[in-house]
């Protein structure tokens, strides 16, 4: 591949022509494909087909406790989903809350609850001037939305290869007594599929944020999502603060949504036993308990960590393929050219790509009047504004391999025709 | 039975001493028995079983529109479950929105969002001085919890055989602008088991509230759970409000937790489009979507709303000759002392009781000690404080009836106790 950035306008032009050429041709074939969102794909879901029948007399509906998890009680779990869990977070039984099927939901229930009643006896937040968040970015577009719709000011702080650049995060916590929480994807983030080094987690530990309630929103959503046999490992937050004498700065949550279903899993929140209990205490007003029938389908079909791993594994025969084609297409297409780079992340959902900047945008555009939707450029950033427009989180997990080819195929195409004409543009 | 009430000094005292020792040949028993909550007892919960059992193959995990109810998306519930609830709370599809396992959960969020942002664009009640709601009582303890944890100012409404008092109603919603809502349980109430009349349903209605933002929270728990072959009636809350300008004005929920599932039933809310696209567009933040493959069961077991109406025939089967228990032995023990009077619903999941004043806390005391386990006095009203001390809301459905018969027998033991205890001091 040349060297675009070394072409000259005449080769730029002639070669812009020739793509879109083959743009053209593309659009022709009316493609309906979405690279948008990090879904599992159908086969995925088939690997968890037996967690629907686990449960299906009385006797196999009694919690280990004895407890009929058809009736109404037990309001943070079955005691086997929390010792399950517990273990998969590397947290004890009694610092884990199993919720429904939305993890999301109980981040925005906790940021809800400091609204209206604040963290451990703290002012509630909607009774404050300012609220701050820290959005390490690019970053998962729902917690954005999330800490936007309470109109918390958010802060973008930038991305290393490691984690967020903590000389940042350590200047902002520590002098802005308004700064409330962080929002962080740890492991195999979203969107990039890093996972923060053990200087960044001790980092992270050690803060001392000027506001009491300052919250790290630990969003361990792909703790177990490998890709490969040699996975990352993400230092334990909850035992590193707690080392520094901060184990109530720390809220983490995980899910199963991209274990057995995305609509039908398990939830669930960790952090020290002072937080779970004051988290308890306010849960009580606002619901009996959670799908304890769900808890237990899971803990009868995964039994304990290893069953996970061991599912998990499955579900990486699956999609790791699809990574690939993804990453030897834009290695193929875009190496050397110097209009891209990219991410190849060890597990997780997503794949995020930088663009040459002010190309984000255009790119997408051209992808989706093509018939290739993805996640709209900006959505990876607070407010939906990428400062330099140039990142692009692409969800490889959904399409079959086959309309992974031809999707990529067709974004590597339109980052090259953007690019032109931006170097066109700016010639 | 006697006419306690026009007993001389003297046979009350002979009476109350030949009581203890019966009382005291109770206590000798170590019961443990709990009348205190509405639960299905487990007999009920296999006649759901079947839901569990309905969905397990790829195939029958698609909603009839074709979206995998394993995956995520349909923010507002599955076609096919919108279409059979809107049926049972009598609105269009377009009203509905089917969520998780609990309504209590939906009135909670539903308040939450009035709190941090309000209803329709009216101001946020956490911006509020004064915020103050309508409990007519006696009534369901978690309403009232849920107003006191949001710091919302309760005022009683009392309870007339038909509904509130509707002269108190209209006089304060429509005087008071921080008036912002009234708690209803308006089919076989809890506790009371009483529907509202046609006539009171339509004073709702026609309602016209000094607040924009006055909602009737309308929680129709109970709306097919008939005891008896002539069930109750109840109009139509949402048309009448229609036909008078009010469409906006009420909120109404339902579940299935004593229809199949307490902890994994099917919640829904139904309201005005208007409403319904204000939630929508705020649910959007909270969650991705509820847990579809659970309203598909439940549509898969009860098809239509006759099968639901069918289905709660056995329902009643199992737990009318427990109302009848606790009726006749009222009437056996109770009849004509003058000591108590209670309610007779068609109904529902409760007996409500009133003692003579002050004497509701003294049963509910000398009752545990005896080892049976009642509602705690006063927990009908807000604040936990019942003015007269006098309401005692009786759950017969969970013990067997055998537990049910020595519980109740006890009951009205510690019914006349107390009685006597507190007319020998008035004395």
């Amino acid at each position: 591949m040349p060297d675009y950035l070394s072409l000259s306008k005449e080769q730029l032009e002639s070669k812009k022509a020739e793509l879109q050429k083959q743009y053209e041709i593309f659009k022709a074939k009316n493609l309906k494909l979405d690279m948008s969102r990090g879904k599992p794909g159908a086969d995925q879901l088939d690997l968890s087909l037996e967690v629907l029948d686990c449960i299906n007399s009385s006797e196999s509906c009694k919690s280990e406790g004895g407890a009929d998890c058809r009736n109404y009680g037990l309001l943070d779990g079955i005691p086997e989903a929390k010792k399950l869990f517990a273990d998969i977070l590397e947290v004890k039984p009694s610092e884990i809350i199993i919720d429904g099927n939305s993890s999301l939901n109980m981040m925005y229930d906790t940021i809800a609850r400091a609204e209206t009643h604040g963290i451990l006896g703290e002012t509630p937040w909607c009774k404050l001037d300012h609220v701050k968040f820290l959005c390490p970015s690019p970053g998962y577009d729902r917690h954005f939305k999330v800490t936007e719709f309470f109109g918390i000011e958010m802060i973008t702080i930038e991305m290393n290869s490691d984690g967020p650049n903590m000389d940042e995060v350590e200047r902002l916590v520590e002098s802005d007594p308004s700064i409330k929480g962080i929002w962080c994807v740890p492991k195999y983030s979203n969107p990039q599929g890093i996972t923060y080094s053990d200087e960044v987690v001790t980092r992270f530990a050690k803060l001392k944020p000027a506001a009491p309630d300052f919250r790290i929103f630990w969003d361990n959503a792909y703790c177990v999502h490998h890709l490969t046999d040699t996975p990352d490992k993400l230092l334990n937050i909850l035992d590193a603060c707690r080392e520094n004498g901060n184990e109530n700065m720390v809220y983490i949550f995980g899910s199963t949504s991209k274990i057995s279903f995305p609509g039908s899993g398990v939830a669930m929140m960790a952090c020290s036993e002072e937080n779970i209990e004051d988290t308890k205490r306010q849960l009580a007003f606002q619901t009996i308990g959670p799908d304890k029938l769900n808890q237990l389908r899971h803990v009868r079909f995964f039994k304990n960590a290893d069953g996970i791993a061991a599912h998990m594994k499955k579900h990486a025969t699956i999609i790791k393929p699809k990574f690939d084609v993804v990453i030897e297409s834009l290695e193929r297409e875009l190496g050397g050219t110097g209009l891209l780079s990219w991410t190849n992340p060890n597990g997780g959902y997503f794949i995020s790509v930088d663009t040459l900047d002010c190309c984000a945008k255009r790119i997408v555009q051209l992808c989706g009047e093509a018939g290739v939707v993805m996640t709209p450029a900006g959505a990876t950033y607070p407010y939906g504004i990428d400062p330099h427009d140039r990142n692009v989180r692409i969800s490889p997990t959904f399409p079959s391999i086959q309309e992974l080819e031809t999707a990529i195929e067709l974004f590597c195409l339109c980052v090259k025709l953007a690019s032109l004409e931006k170097l066109l543009e700016n010639d």
